[in-house]
């Protein structure tokens, strides 16, 4: 066991990882282009040889650092990937989880200590949004439902339904398109512009803290 | 007296008022998806016996402080949502206040500490943004006025009353859409580009040291 | 002349001039409502009424102060504005001066301490983004000559002189309206991603630099 | 040699260079607004009388300085951009090459040294960014990959292949355009708003951070 540890921590070893993690990526960004054809077959059939030296390199890296390795959050995240590839792509609901293998290329985090080393940073900031980002949520729950109430028979695209609302509200809150639902409100709802403006003055307050909070967390790291 | 202030400021108490003001929440996000039948029927007697715990709440809270509820803003803050659903809805031009029932659910503010106080600092961060606020209404009625003034018979639609753009200036203010509203009026006043970029040179500028004094005053707290 | 200058110091004269600006500057907004009829010549009547009280208080100021009146940028504002209105305004191609007699309602800044505050600080930081500015015009003038030569002949509404790529450069810079140019071009131009994509991070690089020397020197003061 | 050296280091031979550069840039936007006629001639021979004073002042500079010259990234940047035009345009491929003459105006940046320092200060701040620019890259292709995959029979103009996916993608980033193409894809696959949501908040984050890194090392210099 010992001997297994020292291998899969060897920087040939880590590197060799590595550079699979980088040619899987490339493998399946090419296999986007491909559409049938020997070619398509050809690179399935790397896709799974790489495949295989993942579940090789895990199944290594579990038996050397037994319940270590399920505290590690990063190692839980590889085998997180690496499992997504084994559900049989047969199931038809599940045909879009082949879309994921790609989620694969971003082991590459894991195994770049200075990418890593933002990543983590990034992480850490989150709880310094939190109470920002809760009363975020809970401001746009509350439009929400004003809007859907208020807005329901006027704009039923927009407006329709609360999950419908809460979409329309988050694109209003990007800053896109929202002068034309906004009209499209107002030509049967003239003081409509009250919430629009109201809301957008409101979220623009909100996420204006959210990045100071972000900031501030920054600067003191 | 005091047995009853003891009361409303127990944890089991403070708790479960939590607990009705996110079931209220809920229950009136629900509300939103059933049109008619006994489910909605059902949700307005769950509703309105919400509402009533609120009152007795509130009054419970009246009765134990006094005087004090009504100098505490955010004490108000509850009484006046509450109150809002007290009107009767029977009245046609306060159907839109039905809407205004789910501002309940800002108590959670009030009833969460970690949440009260982001609130309480954002709102002592607006002191800060008082002058430089003031100056960008500033800017807007004069831009509005000039615009109005020049643009009216162009496009009625975008420039017709002062009120209509002041709309249209916030809309421009946002970044949405002025490339459309600065090519239907520079189709006839080729020169009316000088107005929609100095307008949105200064304004980017005002609201730019309008985010600064939010940061400065966000840091030092 | 001393006596002239205790005057237009004291506290009521400048409290009554600021009054007269901001009835002006309703004045001067209610006007565009009104088209024509005996409302709006009576506005009329109380604008000149105003205008005049200005020219006297300029005059009183003029005398006061002699020559340091006019090495004080804010009087010399004062003048200018005020001025405006004295152009005759039935000379045709001036009548846009006319829509700049609300420039007055600038004034207030003047009168009002903590308002001149914000703007001198504003002011200040200028010099502190003039190489950044002087750069990020360096950039959007040679972007403007490359896409006109360019681009001239696929697009020309959006490309067609240098003057008109200007003011579609600045659109792409406001974030509006660039995917449906790009598109426009790229329909017969496909490598043409490559300048908006340059164009757009290069500016946004610039931009927020520009922001950055603005919250520094923002911080200093 | 030494001589040479202090002709091209003197004050009256920058300064004459810097007019020269500047008259050029102006040469070659006025260019774009004729076209043929015998003022378009002239001005093609004014700017090869421009180009032979550049091409005779880098022989001398690199006579003077010898090895150094090709050491310093300012020198090598003005060679290039001289060299550009050395190419012969009847070449057909390279007519594109003639709109990029204009790129001689950016050595106005090495004539002036405010500039140079502020371009300096810029580049110095890239290093910062490397990490977080090499993960939102990675995040870029991951969901490139995914989202060429998954929409690529729904909406082939927006996600047909992996270059189309990352310009859409860059576009999302930008804000622009994306309820449209969010649309588009929902009218097919009603649960792609999740991809669109998930994308815009990480992307968001990680420019956010992008541009922390950016603030604090400008705060630093
Ligand atoms: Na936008
Ligand atoms: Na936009």
């Amino acid at each position: 066991r010992e001997r297994v540890g020292q291998l899969v921590e060897a920087t040939w070893f880590t590197r060799g990882i590595l550079a699979v993690i980088v040619g899987n990526a490339i493998v399946l960004g090419v296999e986007t282009s491909v559409d049938g054809g020997p070619v398509d077959v050809w690179l399935g059939y790397v896709d799974t040889a790489m495949l295989w030296i993942f579940v090789v390199e895990l199944a290594l890296r579990i038996f050397a650092h037994g319940r270590r390795f399920f505290t590690d959050p990063w190692s839980v995240f590889d085998l997180l990937v690496v499992g997504i590839a084994l559900v049989p792509a047969s199931v038809h609901s599940l045909s879009a989880l082949r879309a994921l293998r790609i989620l694969r290329a971003l082991r590459v985090v894991n195994a770049v200590p200075s990418m890593k080393r933002v990543v983590n940073g990034l992480v850490a900031a989150v709880p310094g949004m939190g109470s920002v980002g809760a009363l975020l949520v809970l401001v746009l729950y509350v439009s929400a439902v004003i809007a859907t109430k208020l807005f329901r028979d006027i704009a039923p695209e927009h407006f329709g339904h609360l999950g419908t609302t809460l979409f329309t509200l988050f694109q209003v809150m990007t800053g896109e398109a929202w002068p034309d639902i906004a009209a499209t409100v107002m030509a049967e709802m003239p003081g409509a512009w009250l919430f629009f403006v109201l809301f957008i003055l409101v979220v623009s307050f909100a996420v204006l803290n959210l990045f100071i909070a972000v900031i501030v967390s920054g600067m003191e790291s």
